[in-house]
């Protein structure tokens, strides 16, 4: 299959770095929140990968959509939307957070920034939280307001991300623990600055509050990164693979559910919070979980592409999962994929097959997440 | 800009279609409600334009997909969504139906299909109303059961499209009035028949249930259509801008409300209905109407592309709106666009100025709509 060109439209948004994600030489994109998110940069994934496990790189995920709520019913709202306990959230700090719905299947599995008592961002995957969250709440007749902000976040990360954001934002931001935010100044503005990302190397993300502000700020970041070699990247394919990070629309859908997707710690069933997925989570435990994710070391000869189309998993015969996200690690010197896969096959070192899309069959073995 | 190209992953759905789509040369996609949509084949959208309005094509128009509303409160849920008065609605008949929140601002713009009084289609634009109906009908503990279904739409649009669906599906199909549908057989299944589509050039769209007759339809079309000089095409810009079909995300979003957008014949604001949007909306009528979709016919140099960035528009320097979708028309021999414009600018005739991408501004002229 040709690569098929992306029919640009108004529908599609462009973002506040776009300007400059094109200066940099965008190869390909992908569509996520009615927005593109940069996907192709350089020569391959391989060089950017090397290049964010040694550098810095500073990506457009403007995507990252913020689903602001505001208002005296804005904290009901958001623990009734997600199974994870809130209840000791402080002002300041971010938390993973999978939303589902009354069947305990995912909607969503944004990141929650607590910015007052009565307001919240959810920092979404792929899908109109927005809608969700109008929908309950104009059911429920909740006073709470929910909008989309000027918000478009501006990720910098690897190994010196922190020497770049210290280098614009000031040596105050090195204070940040992990999936802790602070405000910081930047061009007579205060923005808010979270020590987070979609990689496992470390860094920053900067929720940039106003549009006019990005190509100041992509500069900025670009001029303290020089000296220490940052280029323009996105969400590495390999990266995330091996690190097990996951993605909503490809690992899980609307039909899967957070407990059998590797997120129970992410579900507090047990906590006194009036959730609307409790239920039915509960009897899915109670019931016994019956599959979960994994991630599978592949030993096909190297393919030219990522996994574009799901490959089936089998177990004599028996089709047992599908490989939703995979590619070659340079790293390992194997495929590495991820699939959900029932509690028979879950075992790090389970023995399994594997189709590739010309047909063949290949070896496979079963690991924990993160790969090694 | 050079085109991109869109990266692929599982989370950008494939359709029933996808694969005779790519084998009769697809050379470009849209993404709508996280599925490709095909927006380029042949030569050029001219040729595809003048070939719709002679012959007949065959559109993989699954993005529309559908949201099923079931159970006792589902026609009081989808009367909620919409302003439009659907007491008299039949079973068997479609109906464009603007949603609308509760400030009067669009949340989508479906075809509604009634089924039965207690089953609902909502064939979408690119927005996620499942999770649109699914809160208001939790919020509101609503007994409605809302899901998507495994439909995926197939068009057949133009002057000869009525002798293929009839050779498919039997004469019966001549029957069905523009907006009615009815059920025909079609390999031992019943499938879902209606005269509609997004062109103005008359047609039919099957509501394909179950993915795994995709092909065998497709073919089955195709086999009926070779007489007919069928081709695979998609929806027609040149085609819908003329016709003045406007689309969600494109001429108007969540900050538009459809009285503005020249849809107040879809809003029954007098009707004895309960409908979120109703309040917000007579206010809007009350306070009165300001702007209003219109096209513009802009003097321009034949651009290479179609807009994928708005044009604004301007008078006496100060800007009026912008074109949201436009292209030349081979047809009208000038370039035509689509743009809300306030009231003292919205009479067919009113000069106006547009700036191309270029920076240079050409003479443009106000047209109602569909253009003549």
């Amino acid at each position: 299959m040709s690569p098929s060109s992306l029919q640009m439209s108004r529908r599609i948004r462009r973002t506040p770095y776009t300007r400059r994600v094109e200066q940099c030489g965008v190869r390909g994109y992908s569509v996520v929140n009615h927005m593109i998110l940069p996907k192709a940069f350089g020569p391959d994934v391989e060089d950017d990968y090397w290049h964010l496990r040694e550098n810095v790189q500073v990506w457009d995920v403007s995507t990252q959509r913020q689903v602001a709520l505001q208002g005296p019913n804005a904290a009901d709202l958001v623990q009734w939307m997600t199974p994870r306990d809130l209840t000791d959230m402080q002002v300041g700090q971010c938390r993973y957070a999978p939303l589902v719905d009354e069947h305990g299947c995912l909607i969503n599995d944004p990141v929650l920034l607590k910015l007052s008592p009565q307001h919240f961002w959810l920092s979404i995957a792929d899908s109109d939280v927005l809608l969700w969250a109008k929908g309950l709440a104009r059911g429920a007749n909740l006073d709470v307001c929910v909008t989309e902000p000027d918000v478009s976040p501006l990720a910098v990360q690897g190994p010196k991300a922190e020497e770049v954001v210290a280098g614009v934002f000031g040596d105050a931001v090195r204070a940040l623990k992990f999936f802790q935010f602070g405000w910081f100044p930047f061009a007579g503005t205060q923005q808010l600055v979270a020590r987070s990302g979609y990689s496992r190397q470390g860094g920053f993300e900067i929720y940039l509050h106003g549009a006019e502000y990005g190509e100041p700020l992509w500069d900025a970041i670009w001029d303290a990164g020089v000296a220490h070699n940052i280029r323009a990247g996105c969400p590495n394919l390999i990266e995330r693979i091996e690190g097990g990070l996951l993605s909503y629309g490809n690992e899980f859908t609307r039909d899967d559910n957070p407990i059998e997707c590797g997120l129970s710690a992410f579900c507090d069933l047990d906590a006194d919070i009036e959730t609307l997925g409790g239920p039915a989570l509960r009897a899915i435990v109670d019931r016994g979980v019956e599959r979960n994710m994994r991630g599978i070391q592949v030993a096909a000869p190297r393919q030219h592409s990522a996994v574009t189309q799901p490959w089936p998993v089998y177990s004599d015969d028996e089709q047992i999962g599908i490989i939703t996200s995979g590619i070659w690690s340079p790293r390992l010197k194997t495929h590495v994929g991820l699939s959900i896969l029932p509690r028979a096959y879950w075992e790090p070192g389970q023995s399994v097959v594997v189709m590739t899309p010309d047909g063949s069959q290949h070896d496979g073995i079963v690991s924990a997440l993160p790969f090694p």
